[in-house]
């Protein structure tokens, strides 16, 4: 893991990790170019607690992006900036009130869902626990997501435009089967990710489309 | 727990829930007037899984603020949403850079500490090992946002002006002294927390100060 150099933006990514894979998103679907630095949280116990990432990132965790001679770290952070520097293709609504809407999809993803069933929580939970406590919390969020698309969503998640909820829900969704959740209680998310997974730039920041993606997964 | 009406601006808050509180400092801070409807974490086996309270806020979390004639939930969107319709007392710089560093704390403690020490997780983590469980994540986190602060913080959290990162650190602060978490290795957390328990805006929004807070514990 070499660290990244100024000028060129640079994603710290792991391929499996859901809050890369939203960054991932969110650059190809503004069309920004930028390379990948895979950052293993599976190799030597994982790099991301490596003394070099800590400085990238003190939470340990992925993504990190370095851009405009700065690193940022938090996926929804990094995303935001984005969208505040990169302008084509915007990924939040113009109204305020529709804005909001998205980011409380994002935060119920983002703090509600994912930190439960993050790996370094679940080693904590125990290998025999792990399976149905992650399924527990993905289920309660999704419940949750499927009653706020209720009202919110048109072709996405917040009417007919991508958005960085779709971002969030698409990585979730994937971990979910991973998890082997029951989905049918959540046809409003199963269309939306049945929509999304052959949009190229969806296509290009799936796991199995990742430069570090083992082999044999692909 | 009656619903909100049109026209007003509503709270729906508990005097303990973080959540909650990080809200309560934002409006206050922006000084615009609102009602709190408390909603009881612990009375009846929670009010936010009433029927009633999950039309308003489908995570059965608090808060929920209705505001502009719709109802807005997580913390962090709500907080946005004020910022960008209430312009008074910006919490957000205005530099881009700035702002991904602000939002970069608020989403380490909003997903990467608070989702993991909050009550609905400590019930399913169990009585006798929720003290460690709960220290464990708060540690670690605040260990991450004393390295950030390292380089953002002046006065407060980013520079010398209040944002919405102090408004997420003073209420994971008081959470970290309920578990007992140690303290002292973050200098610059204690620091910045110690400069805001005078100011009114934070005062006004304490647990102690809340219509809800139980007398015996003022």
């Amino acid at each position: 893991m070499a660290v990244a150099h100024q000028g060129k933006i640079v994603l710290y990514s792991y391929w499996r990790s859901s809050c890369s894979w939203r960054v991932r998103i969110a650059l190809n679907l503004k069309e920004i170019p930028y390379d990948i630095k895979p950052v293993s949280l599976i190799k030597a116990g994982g790099e991301h607690h490596s003394n070099e990432y800590r400085e990238i990132n003190p939470m340990e965790q992925l993504p990190a992006l370095h851009i405009d001679g700065c690193t940022l770290v938090e996926s929804l952070s990094i995303m935001q900036y984005l969208e505040e520097t990169r302008l084509q293709r915007p990924l939040l609504p113009s109204d305020v009130v529709k804005r909001a809407k998205v980011r409380e999809i994002c935060e119920v993803i983002v703090s509600g869902i994912q930190p439960l069933q993050n790996l370094s929580v679940l080693i904590h939970v125990g290998e025999e626990k792990k399976d149905a406590w992650a399924k527990h919390w993905i289920t309660r969020g999704f419940r949750a997501v499927e009653k706020l698309l209720g009202s919110s969503a048109g072709k996405y998640c917040a009417g007919d435009e991508i958005t960085l909820a779709d971002c969030c829900l698409v990585p979730q969704v994937f971990n979910a089967r991973r998890f082997h959740v029951d989905l049918r209680p959540f046809p409003i998310i199963l269309r939306i990710d049945r929509d999304l997974e052959r949009h190229p730039a969806f296509v290009a920041a799936h796991p199995s489309n990742q430069p570090d993606c083992p082999p044999d997964t692909k």
